[in-house]
């Protein structure tokens, strides 16, 4: 598959790269990020995915999430994808930050006009680990997969429905169960149709209810996060997992909200939970 | 002096906030950004000024320079001023950069319409630190300037003429001899006029010919910077100290640009630098 390069950038001893593809899943160019550490040079190394939240690119992380330092000593390749679809022909909502460009949900739409280019979680999940392996010195055996908010869940549920290919996942402010959250819920009407049923697939605590598996999760959550009562609720995962073999490591945080501050105060914590599962 | 507080946020255990006040320096009300590492509260810290360059704010080292960390470790106060006087009755050259706003050059300007607000050195070292130490648990005994480009020159500056209230000073790509580089002579002639012996003040080369010492410098300095031989050029800082007691330890990186992936590839090493001069 074609890799187009827009920007390579030397950093803390890696590569942060920008690249863009013609997607097949999406039917639109895709723009993802790739950090690259040093160690690269040598030999393939574990593969940490990094989904983002609502509103996001593949830009956010990248200039905030400050996670290059310590994926550079710790070895780790972070890949960085975009949030939905993008292009001046894609469906969007005017003015809907909950809907259209930049609230992927990391799912496949069934809905038209959405099928046709809202297909995140078939490119997150099949298309991009393709071209990842293809382009990269990445040992797609090892992976590992975190994020924030909707890509928090994003991160969930795909580790949920892969429990083989991941090792480890975490998660910032994840909106643990969306399918009845306030500013998730009606994106899920639109993009998967009124059959609720077909919503459980791509909401991490029907998965959990529903029998799907992953060893063990860290979420952290801040708690002056405003949008914890209304759309996030992580007691709901930990109710999930509760009389399950999912290990939960929830951590709460007075004083933290929702921004890149709060992830990028948490996020040296987070990369070494993936290394220690994904290093040797 | 009054100050309104913009935001306040939560970030590796202390508080970044932003704050607002009418400067008398700049005429005009002046934006800043103040870390209080989680330290603060049991006391008075050192404090450590970064001054930013070219077409910044106060916001961009603020979400791209990764410096709360270990300044948080460390106990640092970092206070990020703007870099120029802002407002929609500011003189301006529209679409020029490197000048009016985003251009203040830490100088105080002379000439018609830019002595009128265009007074950042005033600004920079008489009133915001007189501001800080009136409302932060701030040891104004302890402070150090670092910055980048035409504000690591700016910090360069400031110490030089200070040496007695700065114990330390570094800079990233500063812009060492402004008064003869092709994207600061400009500007240079329009704030201060046609006469160049006014303009040795606020360049670093010249204030150490004419007699200005401060005891050390660190200077990092990126070989992949697109503005390395037009603007920057350490090499004449560095011929500058050859024969004086002036301590300069520059380093320059292969591969490494002028953006904030340079920066904060670098920043430990500068608050490292910092902290050990100001942190007993």
């Amino acid at each position: 598959m074609l890799l187009s390069k827009i920007s390579e950038v030397a950093s803390h001893g890696g590569v942060q790269g920008v690249y863009s593809h013609a997607s097949e899943a999406c039917r639109c160019d895709m723009t993802f990020a790739v950090f690259a550490p040093p160690q690269v040079k040598n030999g393939y190394l574990p593969v940490l995915w990094y989904l983002s939240g609502l509103t996001c690119t593949h830009a956010n992380v990248v200039e905030k999430g400050e996670y290059r330092r310590l994926a550079a000593e710790l070895g780790l390749i972070v890949i960085c994808p975009d949030t939905s679809p993008r292009g001046d022909n894609i469906p969007d909502e005017a003015g809907n930050w909950q809907m259209g460009k930049g609230a992927g949900f990391y799912l496949d739409a069934t809905q038209a006009p959405w099928s046709e280019n809202y297909r995140m979680y078939s490119y997150v999940s099949e298309e991009l680990p393709k071209l990842i392996g293809e382009n990269f010195n990445a040992d797609m055996g090892r992976q590992g997969i975190f994020g924030h908010s909707m890509g928090g869940h994003g991160a969930m549920t795909i580790a949920l429905k892969h429990p083989d290919r991941f090792r480890s996942c975490s998660a910032f402010a994840p909106i643990v169960q969306p399918s009845t959250a306030d500013w998730s819920a009606p994106a899920f009407q639109k993009y998967l149709g009124a059959d609720q049923a077909t919503w459980r697939q791509y909401d991490a605590v029907s998965l959990v209810e529903d029998g799907a598996r992953f060893p063990e999760f860290l979420i952290d959550q801040g708690l002056a996060d405003g949008f914890l009562q209304s759309g996030l609720r992580p007691w709901l995962f930990e109710e999930a997992v509760e009389d399950t073999d999912i290990k939960l490591t929830l951590r709460n945080h007075e004083h933290y909200d929702h921004s890149y501050y709060f992830i990028s105060t948490f996020m040296d914590d987070h990369l070494k939970w993936h290394a220690e599962r994904l290093v040797k």
